[in-house]
């Protein structure tokens, strides 16, 4: 309830939430500004988890659906249907499904406008991939080139929302070296960030740069993987990785932490989470406090 | 070094982790008693993250290695190594893996026996499957029968450290339906339990048994996906299941959450994590409150 009173929009995806929330605004004496989330059945071409607009998926309404509840949209008096909403993902290095799903975004639009229904604003949602290997993804200038002339023949205010893209490259996970452990078969850099401080590697075997902060010329002999401090083989940072031969106590930096990295961590092995500090040119801000063992048992009742 | 002074045994993993513990023990003039990790190179049978006894993994010492540092042990005076530990994985089934294991540590410790070398203590880990779907693993019993030929032949103090056997299925994540969702092509059961909360099924592909709370005699027509509230397709409990026609409202209850549940949990999503029930008999207790939003940024400095 609180959310519905403090948002511009709610998007729905779903009807039997749009009937919850219209209740819901009807017990509360409340319009409340909705837009609906379509999925428009697209291929994203990213991973299956962050892939969010294939009909398979939970997120959205389609098309069909979507027109039904907008011609009827006085059944639902406490709603105000202002706004359209499609996210097809997360971590999408090309252009085309941006084009093809606004392009069917822009035909749904203007059969909606033969009925006279009018779409106020659009929500374009965000997805826009990052640079954490070799990808090539579209800058901002060229994703604007791409998509305004579909944008145009809206006539709707447009909103987006590239959290990753944003947010991605401009934080990094700083970890030590607790030790290098050689073993016949393989080197493992052992440091003291695990899985429940960045588990993107062990949960999407996603790939992130990692650099010595200081430059170390020499090389280790053959490709090593850089592993945290926890109890299973899941808890890995890189794997294979030609690297400098860093030594304990080292910093290493985990590059393209920005996003889904301390927002998705954890206690596991009861390990607490990491301090947040802002860098701002040459000044530094501790802007999270690091948890304490205390902290992990701050809400138990004993 | 609060962890040295307070453990019986600590596991050490690595020579270079046995030369920093010697060390630090050293400058607090602590005599500290550890056991070394092998690795036996044995294959466990289970999910390549939780199989920890391969020679390509980060665990334990090799036994060469290992009976290397035992010949030299006194270039470790702070060190008191009393104990060998094995842990070869996560979730096993078959008495096999550790019969094979036992096997090699029962002939090591007679090779050390002729040197002299005695083990004290032996910890033999932990591993044992539980039962998820239709899992047939070992029961403590059959566990016992299987290796306690070898545990004699060693002489040593057994300990073992069955976690997930003891925790597992003595935990449930109860769930509440927000809303069935049927599109054309699917039927969605969106709950309010995440990913954020047992991420087993998305970080594992890990099946839980999940069941309605109260009996409910109808079906849903087809196979059905059970998901949670998270912006991720990645978000999900359960995938195809022939289940109940549950309804808004409805409590689900996933089974097997006992362990690597809520110690895995996150709040991703700015979720504020469960509150957790002990149920003793007909009696329950509160004996972890539920994060509220206020806890999420207590950490936070503005």
């Amino acid at each position: 309830r609180a959310i519905l009173t403090g948002i511009l929009f709610f998007n729905v995806e779903s009807l039997p939430e749009l009937m919850l929330i219209n209740n819901v605004a009807g017990k509360m004496k409340k319009k409340v500004r909705i837009a609906i989330r379509l999925n428009p059945d697209v291929t994203a071409g990213t991973h299956s988890y962050i892939t969010t607009s294939k009909k398979e998926n939970k997120f959205g309404l389609d098309f069909k659906t979507a027109k039904k509840i907008l011609e009827k949209r006085g059944d639902f008096p406490n709603l105000s249907i202002e706004g359209l909403h499609v996210h097809i993902g997360s971590q999408i290095t090309k252009a085309r499904p941006y084009r093809q799903v606004l392009s069917k975004i822009v035909k749904f639009i203007k059969i909606l406008r033969k009925e006279d229904i009018r779409i106020n604003y659009l929500n374009i949602g965000g997805g826009l991939g990052i640079v954490y290997l070799k990808e090539k993804p579209q800058t901002a200038a060229s994703f604007a080139k791409n998509i305004s002339s579909f944008l145009r023949q809206t006539n709707a205010k447009i909103i987006l929302e590239p959290g990753r893209f944003i947010a991605g490259n401009s934080g990094v996970l700083v970890a030590k070296v607790l030790y290098v452990k050689e073993t016949p078969s393989k080197i493992f850099v052992i440091i003291d960030a695990g899985m429940n401080d960045l588990v993107r590697p062990s949960l999407y075997g996603a790939y992130h740069n990692i650099v010595p902060q200081v430059k170390i010329s020499s090389k280790f002999s053959k490709p090593i993987d850089i592993v945290g401090p926890i109890c299973e083989s899941g808890d890995f940072m890189a794997k294979g990785r030609f690297f400098p031969r860093v030594k304990e106590g080292d910093l290493l930096v985990v590059l393209g932490a920005g996003a889904y990295g301390f927002s998705m961590s954890s206690n596991y092995n009861s390990r607490p989470r990491a301090a947040e500090v802002l860098v701002k040119k040459n000044k530094f801000y501790l802007i999270r406090k690091r948890e304490t063992y205390a902290d992990l048992v701050s809400k138990e009742i004993f």
